[in-house]
């Protein structure tokens, strides 16, 4: 059971949690999205993220579904999300988790916390918490959490917490960021794994400024594995156009709120999932909005064979 | 087992989670905390709260304590908190305490809400999740929650929610709200219970508004108890005498954030806990900060001698 | 001196605010700059907004732009944003710029607004006191003011204030929120002009929904005036062909903060302005960043060229 | 004309906005309230509060106001707020009100501010567009303007900015950051000026702290200049009894926007000025909470009778 480290690369797929039309969990349906994320490139999964449907969970759906995902996904890494109002859920999720062979845990910030301090205090809190043998995952995702965390600050968690170990790199604007962190690096700071976020809409110039791949859940994961690959051989301009003809549906899907929606509609359109039910609270896509997600999607496969 | 109801009336009084100074749950200090409460002549208590230290449990704990305070309150009335992140666990979390023979549960709105339509909706949803036979109590915490329901807006809910029988009313400024929730009811609207928060800052006031008592957790419950008969009884000048004596220490309670370490600290020396350990995240209590409380409560026992 | 109303359509750019090098008001780009945008095919412009350099302005700055720009604009309008901490200094620059000739006057609700009640009595306070007789522009851009605004909120303001003609239309996700005004008209409410902002990075869809056009700052204007051309005349896989291809610096354009360098960059570049300059605070556009940049012209140049 | 230091120390009222019944400002009152401050005891005084009505005036009614204030007060000295949403206005109502006299600026930081980092830049630009000879007050109140400056980060400022003289405190809770300040200057920091807000509701526990007095506007300066004195004295039982005797009422003035109304009615009914009317928008003082602010006043004389 492989752990994400410092040096991690490549695609982790944010994975949806796929429900029934009476709104059970889709076990079958777990597996056949597990398989698909694979087939389609990815080099592993995240799993109960805090923009997903986590919270919609029970503990003991949220541990099956790890439990299930886990076995499914092999000798692939798989990083669970542990994000939670207090130490205590973090405490008992995290060990549960990890006692199955997560790769690593993910932790955002509460919005509750105010200062620069307050906010390496939480992680320090955190890390002191579950231990310091457990692989962290950063997220930084102010948009959602309404926490900033400045590349400073970013330096002294990384000074100080050794086992967080990769950054959920989701901050808008964030290109200054990475090139923030390699520039550290290369004074000499130690390695922080980055991977990025946002539904993939600024994944070309990330990966130009040092990221190491993509953690996000665009629902063909195969442009970023495309992305993330051309970039790596300093393919740049054929990264970029790969990236064009997925963008207008990238930002389609990146609407807050709705993007989860699209989706859904879209992998059960693709046969990754059965139903794209979500759970309560969940936004349904209008008929219109059906309409503009599949136009986007036809004229993608049309750029697309003009590519291949 | 009774349960809270629209006319609801009296002190229920927030209780703090006692904690060894291991960090385990101090069951002896349960026991003892619930008959200290009910000593001082508490009509019920309230457990959970969000503002309390029910995120620093697990949930096995939560339910422990749950069932402990439940079994020594007798036939004693007491809501549960069961705010949370999703629908799943405020109805997982909600059957268990009801099945326990809770009064009723209590939940915030979540700070991601972000207009009247969304609150209400979300109340829609909670409602609908765990039945509308669960009494519920609306906490409108905006200080903390973040999030603000204006009158017109608690009507909205009012009107179509009937199982929504309490306010926990801790708006501040909030003495408008009772003014305005009674006048609706003058006018014919339902009756709504009004339990007042805050730490009873302004207990006076809001009972001559037309609130139904107290849910707040001062450490004098005392004070609660008294203010709230001695309005009942239009003895209000009394009422306000023995107010004031304890204002200073009300006040100083108050402090976001720190109020839990001088509410324990106090708890602590009157016997009623056995330590005012917290769990992390806590603030500690300076020694600046104790020889304060203790100046004040040194005052406060002074002037109700006077006033005795 | 044409005024907006609600049958008002087209594309009104967003106008940045040149600075010489030595950060004095370049009055000689002013003009320049005026004449790009309708040369590029703007039907009216918009200046002095909440996101652009208005606040580094001085009072008389401020009043001198406008006097340039409504000159040099001759017969085309120009709305004046007014947006600012109190009605006095709302009312007095509204009346300043009305009597210069102004369109009218755009006004973002301030971020200390925390109910829809509020929200509705802050516009008819904002309309009481300028006056009835001049036309509003709504300005919903929750990103950055945040202040979210439903569309039954929306509804009453519209129907109580019919001073307030347009919506500059930035909430995101937003695309409903065009069709529910467009479907409450169809069911009798009164007309409102919707323009599209967010840099125009879902133009096409807006347009489909049934926007009026756009009013936002992308620093390519022909894009936004090709788009709203071709979707009014139904040519709509044209228009998205179109858009496409720009979509790339479009999204680069919108990051938050940074935009107005990329913006002003771009302009300068493109000879709309002598200098990219902008006033303390602003962000410098690191040289990674120009050469993004210009990486994305340069394939931007391409793709028109190609459908041309 | 004095300017303040780091040295100063006493009682600086933050002053009302007086208008007339037609909502002109009210020249005559403007003298009787200075003369009213000085009267009870005020060693300085504080125009333009972020939290006044300075925002609903024009900026040439604002700068007459600081005139006659200057005027009226002789060789008292007189700070003026600023605050201002960019730079440009800050600078040039700095300049002119220094150039009448005024004993420094005050200016609270703009909600859009994210991290430290971001804070602390934001008062170097301050102070480099103000001139570093121009004394300034930062004023700390995260409850109005959403900012939470660490204890860390204030001393990065005090370090950085000499220019930034004092500290106007209304942290909440907050006591703890005096402790640090002051602590931090037995360590060898520069020493700051820090005056306490928040209505004086912990003003005793604050003098304690290492206060150097009082920054507020509650509608009996009196208590703030006996307590101050006392305290200085080391009468501490005593400065604790008259503050007493004014907490009901400095409690009830403290709540959010509802304060200025209730300190505007006190002092028109003390004759400090004429009128308690308020420009759009503000808080009217329904009949209820006339008649609750009119019986805590009645007591308030009561004790402080028996005090005598």
């Amino acid at each position: 059971m492989p752990q994400i480290t410092t040096e991690t690369k490549g695609v982790f797929v944010i994975a949806v949690t796929p429900f029934t039309d009476t709104m059970a969990v889709d076990t079958a349906s777990v597996d056949s999205m597990v398989d698909f994320y694979y087939d389609k490139g990815a080099d592993g999964l995240t799993i109960l993220g805090m923009m997903g449907e986590a919270p919609k969970l029970t503990q003991s759906e949220a541990l099956d579904i790890t439990r299930q995902t886990l076995m499914r996904s092999g000798d692939k890494p798989v990083v669970v999300g542990v994000s939670a109002p207090g130490l205590a859920a973090i405490e008992e999720l995290t060990k549960a988790v990890m006692d199955m062979g997560a790769a690593g845990v993910m932790v955002a910030p509460p919005g509750s916390l105010k200062t620069d301090d307050q906010i390496f205090t939480y992680y320090q809190n955190v890390v002191d918490t579950i231990g310091t043998d457990v692989p962290v995952v950063l997220q930084d995702f102010p948009l959602v959490t309404g926490i900033h965390i400045s590349s400073s600050l970013l330096g002294r968690i990384v000074e100080a917490m050794p086992s967080i170990v990769m950054l959920k790199h989701e901050d808008w604007p964030g290109l200054a960021k990475i090139s923030d962190i390699r520039n550290a690096e290369a004074k000499g700071r130690r390695r922080l794994s980055v991977l990025c976020g946002n539904g993939g809409v600024f994944l070309p110039e990330e990966m130009e400024r040092g990221a190491d791949g993509a953690m996000t859940g665009f629902a063909f994961p195969e442009m970023m594995v495309d992305v993330v690959r051309l970039a790596g051989n300093g393919e740049m301009e054929r990264a970029q156009d790969i990236f064009d003809a997925y963008l207008p549906l990238v930002r389609y899907e990146q609407q807050p709120g709705l993007g989860l929606a699209v989706r859904k509609h879209t992998l059960a359109k693709r046969g990754a999932i059965a139903s794209a039910t979500q759970r309560r609270p969940g936004a349904m896509l209008a008929p219109k909005a059906i309409a503009e997600v599949e136009r986007l999607i036809a004229r993608q496969t049309r750029k697309l064979e003009a590519l291949a």
